[in-house]
């Protein structure tokens, strides 16, 4: 049988579309975009189609997109560029961000930064109250525009009003939500967002960090005057291609695709529901379409990521556990969800690739997992 | 007739074998590096062969080997990082770095880090005695393995051993020599070392930073625990996987490569001198083989890259251009080379693609651009 992957919020396969648009810029055209020959002026030319077709599609102008080499580099091009500025001094983000804005908020804050951090609902919402309460004239507030642990989508435009009202600026994480909810960067009112390709079927190590005009960033590449000096670097010519091309596909399939993935992840949720003591974790009805979030009591999401694999299903344990440590969802955690149903948290990501046969199959395989991992831990035989 | 890319120094073309170890990693498998499912898995493997390959061509540990986003980000990080590290608070650099050095350098001036400039010889050469005097304890001494408009190879081993002696830190950009000259890094002395795969026949977007085994250093891109910590960020499998072939390749093949682009170029210098009134800015004896550099006087070499373009030959100012504001090469000038005659620089750089036969087709467009353009130029009609 089929492998079934249904990791797409880890990472979204890159679209055959996205790699045809790449490979003339990975065979026949290898120049330097910032050579003024025939070669390098063609290179230049596809990545200000790509800008223009990114900046379109994320309702931004063209002016206002720099590419850089993923979410990672974008956040921290946000934090550290703000503070660099000047315009900002004090940091404040919601607790379930991503690490990238965490672990960054958090080396900032050991060189003297001031940082505050906003505990979301137990649907894992931010207020725009809260955002409000903890911005000033000098703060970077930081809300994701989606978690990609529980999908959950956040007031961002009334956040933004929220804290531009205080005099402060606004970064959100796009990283999940590009390409998977409908999303317009002017009318947001953010100041900087991130985006990142492979989380959209774009390749990966390409991202996006979008600055609104005339927001004060100092860049953190610095070097050449590549991305009108804000990101040095030459050009990673066909990985931006590749980027627009996902990004376009996404957003034009945005409605019909999330419509699809919202049913085929309710036909799973409903089957899954059957498994005995499983919760729930996606609590927002807004949710990103393809994440599903569930608990299964007394056993471990890593162990059920391995019994999953072996029975040839992808997914994904609630736990962070990269480095082969366990350590809780922080996310999780912040939702006041008790350690031990966290522990037994696994996300089910679906996306482009995944079939309505698939979900019956992922089912099936969750409730063999769940009932042979329980039968090892005699307490939960039924 | 064919087009003819004598431009390698700004890009190398991918390697068609790169490319073919990359296309798994962008079609079958996209799953991320950090899932431990067996797609996430193979990836995570793909990456560690990378770095051993990587690092058997380096002469270095794999446990020292830290993939980037490129040239540029290691460059950053070598430098930014070993001051957020507290091990060192001054820097000293040659001033024919690359713009990544330079103008990071003068980023930090600003925020109060001391930095020194060292002038090099008429070759280009930085003499391991400036380098000692420049460091001390608490200074990071960075000297470029080889330049990339003129190819001099600096004396890296012994500018390390000088350093060392005052108890500083070295940095080396080896962005240009990494796959073109024979290098080891352990033998090398340097404490960090940084390339770009897109120079020797890899990848754009995806680098290396060399850090040798017990050298403090504060990560850039905080978030992830990718490259164990100090690089976050979801991993470029396939730009890595690329990577490692294309440099295991130049290594493979340097002896005879080099042997092979001194040779043309010798005959392509040779060609060159029968034009009136041209120089050649490539003094040091040694310098890498595939770069050649003339200057034409009376004409500018942005005209002759554009009159060349039209002829069929795509080759690069000697003075940078990006931006199409020109801007005289702080290399040349710092080579006290005059001013009008490195304004007439052209730089020629072959490679793999190159083929006996471009040698007398790229001299005899050179005769009749600088023919042709001195003819608009009345003073220089012979």
């Amino acid at each position: 049988m089929e492998y079934i992957y249904a990791d797409y919020a880890a990472s979204a396969p890159l679209m055959p579309e996205a790699l045809e648009a790449m490979l003339p810029w990975l065979t026949e055209n290898g120049a330097n975009a910032s050579s003024l020959h025939s070669p390098g002026q063609r290179a230049r030319k596809a990545i200000e189609i790509a800008r223009r077709s990114a900046a379109q599609a994320l309702g931004a102008g063209p002016e206002e997109i720099f590419f850089t080499s993923g979410g990672t580099e974008s956040n921290v091009c946000a934090l550290r560029g703000a503070l660099a500025s000047g315009r900002v001094r004090a940091l404040a983000v919601s607790k379930i961000e991503h690490h990238s804005v965490l672990n960054t908020v958090r080396a900032l804050e050991k060189t003297g930064v001031k940082a505050g951090y906003m505990d979301p609902d137990d649907a894992g919402r931010i207020t725009p109250e809260q955002a409000g309460a903890c911005a000033d004239a000098e703060t970077l507030v930081s809300v994701h525009w989606a978690n990609n642990e529980i999908g959950t989508v956040e007031p961002i435009r009334e956040i933004a009003r929220a804290v531009h009202a205080r005099g402060g600026l606004v970064h959100s994480d796009c990283v999940q939500a590009g390409g998977h909810v409908p999303l317009s960067l002017e009318d947001s009112g953010v100041d900087l967002a991130s985006f990142s390709a492979h989380k959209f079927g774009g390749p990966k190590g390409v991202g996006i960090l979008y600055v609104r005009r005339g927001t004060p960033l100092a860049p953190l590449m610095t070097g050449g005057a590549q991305e009108r000096g804000m990101r040095a670097g030459t050009e990673n010519v066909a990985g931006i291609v590749g980027l627009a091309k996902a990004l376009e596909i996404s957003c034009a399939e945005l409605e019909s695709e999330s419509r699809r993935l919202r049913a085929l992840r309710a036909e799973l949720e409903k089957a899954v529901l059957r498994i005995p003591k499983v919760s729930i974790n996606v609590r927002a009805q807004d949710a990103l379409p393809g994440i599903a979030n569930f608990s299964f009591a007394g056993i471990l999401g890593e162990n059920i990521q391995t019994v999953m694999d072996n029975k040839g299903v992808a997914v994904s344990p609630g736990s962070a556990c990269a480095s082969g440590v366990h350590e809780p969802s922080h996310v999780l955690a912040a939702l006041g969800i008790a350690p031990a149903l966290a522990d037994g948290a696994v996300r089910v990501s679906l996306g482009r690739g995944t079939k309505e046969e698939d979900i019956p199959r992922i089912a099936q395989a969750l409730a063999e997992t769940a009932a042979f991992l329980r039968r090892l831990e005699p307490s939960w035989e039924e």
